[in-house]
């Protein structure tokens, strides 16, 4: 097949290296700006460098961009694209850009599927690609309205490159799923950080500050995307966590050790049910 | 020398394995259950199964126990102490601690000398200590009314079996940097898994799920202890991190990309700044 990938940074980048490395598949990039483009050819990372063009040879094209560019993307190439091929996107969130492309999918014939891949790094870019940086993770497929041929599709090529789990999901339940699991991280990372004792922490830190902390490491642009394009579940995520705080922290205020003893046995049997 | 250990649970069971390892010191527990004490002395991390009494023969005097029950146990034993034994605690909260032990080493007219670890694992007892838990960790070490000979000895042993930095600090200051570094990930850790969308998490999640949650898995009883003998500088810590958790959250409901992307941004540089 020919896979066109458009956006080679840290996602793109290495959906193009893992299917140079697991599959056989022609590899053809776009990219706005051309640096990394010229290093994913020169690193072999992709056969081709294109252009929105190479779009009418795309068997498979994968969105790599940020999830505005993306669905502006599709809407501006729409009639470039063959009816056969099937597009996915990898979008932190999905019921924007599920609901936009499948639009767009329906109106010019080809295939919509939406994918997560539940990886990532606290770096961007080409330069943090990696072939296997999906070994192991997991890919969450919203099927929508494409068909199952497309879905399989999809479903075998995630495996192949290393997806140790797929699972299938709706906009809705991926969103709700996805504010809890990986946007509260990121606003609680960013938030911690900025405790006016944070720059003095080295000789006084082990690993529970360096894992709260890690992902405060942020690219700001893409997560105020993907955090305001997400209000609803995100703020319903934050009122329940800020209310647990408060919950903790009037225990401590107390020195009511029985409250807070049950409240904190509370949140290890939670971890332990989870076999963690 | 000869080394007694009061407590092996992981700390003090991994301060066995690490001078077992590390030097040539002999090694004497002490445990109020019999079955650690057993497991210790058959993995050849001590050398004998003491009692009470052994604090007699103690050069140094390794407290691996909860801080209620370090102070308490100083107290109910100082008069077997020799005057030459340097006490150590492993506490992770050091005013209460440090005043009280000092007070009785002043009276009893022995050493001590605060030390904090900075090691540790979501699992506890002396079945998860390791001889090289504190490999290239950060071991803080609060002299307070100790001699320099006194510091100079346990700053040795402290490289000796392992640690990678040394910093010095006082109660005040220790117990502040705590309250922010391993204190307030913890209340984090557990305020977050009690969200009710936790459990559907698998499938859902990667590293930043893994990371923030992992701590949840929590020894309820020392943690409560711990927050509440440091309940200020924890309940200050709270405060700020809920600020700035609101902080984003209003720039979220809002919907204000700009100044969303101006707090994230600023996250991201604390973090550059460190080196992180």
């Amino acid at each position: 097949m020919k896979i066109v990938i458009s956006g080679l940074g840290i996602i793109g980048g290495s959906f193009a290296k893992a299917l140079k490395k697991y599959t056989d598949h022609y590899i053809i990039g776009i990219n706005r700006s051309p640096a990394p483009l010229e290093a994913a050819l020169s690193s072999g990372a992709i056969d081709e460098a294109g252009s929105e063009n190479s779009l009418s040879e795309a068997d498979i094209l994968i969105l790599g961009t940020f999830p505005d560019a993306s669905i502006e993307f599709i809407k501006k190439n729409a009639g470039l694209i063959p009816k056969h091929c099937i597009v996915i996107d990898s979008a932190g969130i999905k019921t924007d850009i599920c609901r936009e492309i499948s639009a767009v999918a329906k109106e010019y014939g080809f295939e919509f599927v939406g994918v997560h891949p539940m990886a990532g790094k606290e770096k961007n870019g080409f330069a943090a690609a990696e072939a296997d940086l999906f070994c192991g993770a997991s890919c969450i497929i919203i099927p929508g309205d494409a068909s199952q041929g497309a879905v399989d599709k999809i479903t075998a090529l995630a495996q192949k490159i290393g997806f140790g789990r797929i699972v299938y999901s709706t906009p809705g339940e991926h969103d709700r799923m996805i504010a809890f699991t990986s946007q509260l991280p990121h606003v609680i990372a960013c938030s911690y950080v900025m405790s006016p004792v944070c720059k003095k922490h080295p000789g006084f830190s082990a690993g529970s500050y360096r894992d709260v902390s890690r992902v405060a490491h942020i690219n700001e642009k893409l997560w105020t995307e993907l955090f305001i394009e997400n209000k609803e579940p995100l703020i319903q995520e934050l009122d329940i966590l800020m209310e647990n705080l408060s919950s903790i922290k009037s225990a401590v205020e107390k020195g009511n050790r029985s409250e807070l003893e049950a409240l904190l046995a509370k949140s290890r049997m939670i971890k332990e049910e989870l076999g963690e």
